[in-house]
């Protein structure tokens, strides 16, 4: 990632290169790693204050379910935290982690399925098992960091990571034609399947016709969209009723969920190499118990009832409407994230914004250049089944407090977002 | 991995290329991935029997210590297995994250520390921030799948990957002399404290010297030194008396420590560079507090006593001056890590070895190429604390049995061993 060679490869953490280098070297301890000691929920305490919560990826509100931590608190008791010990293959596979893989398989409606440790490890894992010298991935600009990381480490010719435009269909098959015409082996799409910056979701339908017209493969990571978006929460690829044309679907628990880990499903064949051949996996600790159990218990609450993604999608819709009759530009997007663009967003004068934000009790994230255009600021807002109308109002009144004590210019170029949402 | 272009990327899986092909196309589920239904400890219970367990890396026999399981069922009742929810930078950093960081610090003997989720990840993360475009990596043939996939990820030219013969210091220093020659960046030394499936331990104190006279820099994976190995379990480089040379010291808590997670420890501007650029952290949830709050009474209990470490050792000795008393060769390591090699390593040739041993109540792992030469079989055999000397004494009985029933040829060629530890 470092474009200067040191003759000491410590030299550079001297310097303010790198991610957030301003923020390192500044020694900045409010924005970046803020210490927060409370429990997830709607509210946190920081800095001995309550805050609303709109940053964390608990969209069901799962995070302090009382019979999920029932189950960890007993799984706990018998097992501790250390089981089992050993990587699946040696000595860590039980019958509770298969019992996990089958009910998720089955959720996903796919025939088989394996778990990982984290969402990242699962996906360098499963991509760069999958494939090999002389086959290509064609992934979306947008696409996550351990995705990134994971197509470096599959190919061992940079030319064989091909990058189409966020979510352009037009720019996907231009890449398919030309790879198509000289291509000695196949070809793995790679996308999400909601976006997790910018919350839109993959146009999955039109990419499952692309990628059959093509002879290509598809990869869906699913993170934010698994237990949220579709009919019965199976994700986005259920949203577009492709379920079954997505050849492998992943899933982290780090967010609906509210656990570690994550899973991969596709048919038997597939997910057997996957098992045999994810270095990530063969050569790391099995998933701990305490997860399974926990995530056991999980899939059944989530599967049971549509209640929370409901509410989830109401408590979306009501924020949304009441930013947007403020002024506030919110991007039109399916999927419960609110993503707020606003104008002028150098570091300089966003940071007192969100500065303003969490001063007046509302705590979230702001995402700013190079995940969007520079020039302007996005405040990423995560809704929760949890939260209450209450805190939808109270946060409304910030948003409108900071709007007319910053004297902020909300009007927004769309030409600016369209550069970050082809299909706006 | 694979060398193979298939026109689509799902064939090769009809194959029986790839790591452990003839197991997976073959559908073995005996030696890869046995179910086993038991908490971690000296014994499991596998198959419906008790069998004596020496497969796991919980060396200091910590697996199931009360008091730590004390620590993760009071910490899961209060924060459940869920929180925090989010990565450090965003809403995962707790003041207890920071706490264990600094006394990982302290017990490490350096300035600052960094957590990790996963040893892989903390590996991966460390590395591939650190190594910039023309920086070279210089690493031990041996070393982990997670350090040869954090060099392939650190490096965009795989000629600044260069490999020297396990553990052969002119192997190394022939390198640091041609390197040095070209190179217009830094230089990474990469290597393993103890290295996990030889069991022997890097010369750290010569690597240290060439590292100085060479002007590079070296970093140690000790997953299986930490807590194990040095006068007060602070790994192998405190074994060695160059605690203080090593200038990033990573290990992993899902050995001695038994848990997930890991970290690593530097001065505070090395830390702080990887922890505003290691992706794989940056962009992944928090270790969990049920994991922070339990590893701070692991690390309390490590540093208040020598006794696990003393019993370990004890076994260790005990276990090899049995197995050599039957006429099976014990290669000569410093770790407790027993490393038995007996000639004919043919697959058809060893697994009724494994299979008598299992059968009889023996549960271990059998290591063969390409780790180990063609034509011969490891025993690799984890001791513990936990062990008892009624489970050693069994256990060297049903290796005279082996010996015996499978009228075993023992004499190993040295010559074949020199190619494994050039030490030798």
């Amino acid at each position: 990632m470092n474009s200067t060679a040191y003759r000491d490869i410590f030299d550079k953490c001297k310097t303010n290169e790198g991610y957030f280098g301003d923020f390192r070297t500044s020694g900045d301890d409010y924005f970046i790693s803020p210490v927060i000691d409370s429990i997830p929920g709607p509210t946190i305490q920081y800095a001995g204050k309550e805050k609303v919560m709109w940053a964390t990826n608990d969209y069901l509100g799962l995070a302090s379910h009382p019979d999920i931590r029932d189950v960890s608190v007993d799984t706990a008791s018998e097992w501790g935290v250390s089981g089992p010990m050993g990587c699946r293959m040696v000595s860590g596979n039980t019958r509770e982690h298969e019992r996990l893989e089958n009910e998720l398989a089955d959720y996903a409606d796919k025939e088989a399925s394996i778990l990982f440790n984290f969402g990242y490890l699962g996906i360098i894992g499963t991509i760069s098992s999958l494939v090999g010298r002389d086959e290509v991935i064609i992934m979306d600009k947008l696409c996550h960091a351990s995705i990134v990381d994971a197509a470096k480490l599959a190919v061992s010719n940079p030319r064989n990571i091909r990058v189409f435009r966020h979510n352009d269909m037009n720019s996907l098959e231009k890449l398919l034609k030309t790879v198509n015409k000289t291509r000695k082996g196949g070809i793995l799409i790679l996308t999400e399947g909601v976006f997790s910056m910018t919350g839109d979701l993959a146009k999955l339908d039109q990419i499952c016709e692309l990628k059959e017209q093509y002879g290509a493969r598809l990869f869906v990571d699913d993170a934010h969209g698994f237990g949220v978006m579709g009919k019965t929460g199976k994700g986005a690829a259920e949203h577009f009723g492709v379920q079954d044309k997505v050849d492998i679907y992943l899933a982290t628990f780090a967010k609906a969920f509210a656990a570690i880990g994550g899973f991969a499903a596709a048919s038997q064949e597939v997910i057997d190499w996957i098992r045999y051949n994810a270095r990530t996996q063969i050569f790391a600790k099995s998933l701990p118990m305490v997860y399974v159990k926990s995530l056991q218990k999980t899939l059944e609450i989530v599967k049971a009832g549509d209640e929370n993604r409901n509410r989830l999608f109401e408590v979306s819709t009501k924020l949304t409407e009441g930013l947007k009759n403020l002024g506030y530009f919110v991007a039109d997007t399916d999927s419960p994230i609110l993503s707020v663009y606003v104008p002028g967003g150098d570091l300089s004068i966003g940071l007192p914004w969100i500065k303003f934000l969490r001063e007046n009790g509302v705590f979230l994230q702001a995402v700013m250049y190079p995940v969007i255009p520079k020039g302007m600021l996005m405040f990423r807002i995560i809704p929760t089944a949890a939260h209450t109308d209450e805190q939808i109002d109270f946060t409304v009144d910030v948003f409108r407090q900071l709007r007319d004590h910053q004297k902020m210019q909300l009007d927004i170029n769309l030409k600016d977002v369209d550069r970050i949402y082809s299909n706006v």
